[in-house]
């Protein structure tokens, strides 16, 4: 048995996961790093790997490795490091648990446009009272795009508050989740987003979900319609939704990732009345919340059972 | 039996008014204006006057008037005219349908707090992306002081969406909402204010809500919580709260109400930073959802029987 490396660039980060995995496999034996240097340096020795924000050339360094437990959801930076050691296995946080904050960024998205927060913010730097009609969120519709288990959670969280939802995804299946209709592939990309007030797009970085919304989703949307990514940056072709916006074929967007982050202070979208744009706040990882599935899963690990949250790592998700 | 009278000062919305009355009841006289010289000489025809926003001086008028229902939920106005003719019976819009509009204000304010959407906007103003924690409104409690039936709406729209949360009243009795605790009276004020992330007030103006929010109370608050006003704005005493919000005593208020509407641009409330004015948009009154409450009062009016949301003209409430 080797040892279990924690790795976070945020040193007071790795050092929340060592202390939890300490305090919870008092057996093993845990190693722990924040930099690149540091971590080549330890991970020969390691059999599990923890965290995220790995540094490109680290995984490379780790001949030992088996699995790689991932505490984010999304992990297309592993699935396509040039380095990653063949018969690795690779797990993930569960979306429900990122998912119960996304949820709140995503209906605070949605109410601070039909309450319109961000004229008042306008408005009170003007120090201007002038009244404006609001409109309900309840009773309009809300389109997922993306229906893993946080597309799912979202879904709940949002028809609790009274919205009709549908669910777009790339392929048919069950999906545990109150949807007034699923819309399934490419072809049917067009009418979910004719049919919806709001597109709340969970869609993971792969190579099929780039520009997935693109000048022709854009075109068929409501004029009245604001798109909300909280998944990831490509699958937004930001030159079509930028001038999209500018001509109001589309009222706005929240855009929580970009395709570019940081996005550089030069780039057009800061400057789109009507698109906010947030630094990728709305799913955070935070350590207490995510160590439940580690641990689940370490169980598994060690006793040969099937992982909880695998990723394929032919598909990439 | 005498005329319906409709009068609201907007035009367009005397006229939606007028249509609702006259095809539901279309063996009823209908009356309608929107301005005071008109309605001054309609009023004396009319039995029951529908709509709000009654100009000084129209009330006296209606000799005949023997029922008035308001629109609005609020009805401090007509409680507090002079010339308010005796023998008369009002009734008001029933919350449920104006808490469905006002919980999504509340739940914006809170989301908006927790994901700090107004950091974003200025960061945005300055191309500036910066990452910053957010936290979860799940799990936080709201306290909600008012327990009327929006304030039992909102309590309900804040439980579903999994905060805990507190109730405050004047007086006991039973509350048909999700509470944790419920504090009652003006000794229970500040025990209330400590337990709270978010305190919600819901309080109509009487003369017994003058000030509840006061130096004291913000005192007892949590240096993280947050005020939230969609009651009216006497209830708060705007000066202690520009004061706390400046010494850190607590985070900062959303106001939809203020004591002075519209309130004037050199009011210093408007240049508090963590003090956000909305103009009094959260419980717009829309004549197709209200207007159902009046349907039921009236064939209640016509039948004699009990009438729903009558004010008792001597509490004002």
């Amino acid at each position: 048995m080797g040892a279990i490396l924690v790795f976070s660039p945020d040193r007071a980060e790795a050092d929340a996961y060592r202390r939890l995995v300490a305090d919870a496999l008092p057996g093993e034996e845990v190693l722990w790093s924040s930099d690149l240097a540091d971590a080549a340096g330890k991970i020969a020795a390691a059999e599990i790997l923890l965290g995220w924000r790995f540094p490109p050339g680290l995984l490379g360094h780790g001949s030992r490795l088996r699995w790689i437990h991932k505490v984010s959801a999304g992990v297309e930076d592993v699935v396509a490091a040039p380095d990653l050691p063949s018969g690795l296995r690779l797990t993930r946080t569960g979306g429900e648990v990122i998912a119960q904050r996304m949820v709140e960024y995503v209906l605070g998205a949605i109410f601070a446009t039909t309450q319109r927060f961000h004229r008042a913010f306008r408005q009170a730097q003007e120090s201007r009272w002038e009244s404006y009609p609001v409109r309900r969120a309840r009773g309009m519709t809300a389109g997922v795009a993306g229906l893993g288990d946080i597309g799912r959670s979202i879904a709940r969280g949002l028809n609790a508050n009274g919205m009709t939802v549908d669910g777009w995804r790339r392929s048919q299946g069950p999906v545990d989740a109150p949807l007034r209709r699923l819309h399934v592939g490419h072809a049917a990309l067009l009418d979910f987003a004719s049919a919806c007030d709001f597109i709340v797009s969970v869609l993971p970085a792969t190579r099929e979900t780039d520009h997935v919304f693109s000048a022709g989703v854009f075109q068929a949307m409501r004029a009245t319609a604001v798109l909300i990514n909280v998944g990831r940056g490509n699958s937004v072709d930001e030159q079509a939704l930028i001038s999209a916006v500018r001509t109001r074929q589309i009222a706005g967007a929240f855009l929580d990732v970009v395709s570019e982050e940081p996005l550089p202070p030069e780039n057009p979208l800061w400057r789109v009345e009507n698109i906010v744009i947030t630094p990728h706040v709305s799913g955070p990882i935070v350590p207490e919340e995510v160590f439940p599935d580690f641990l689940e899963n370490y169980a598994r690990f060690r006793d040969g059972r099937e992982l909880l949250k695998e990723i394929d790592l032919n598909r990439g998700y």
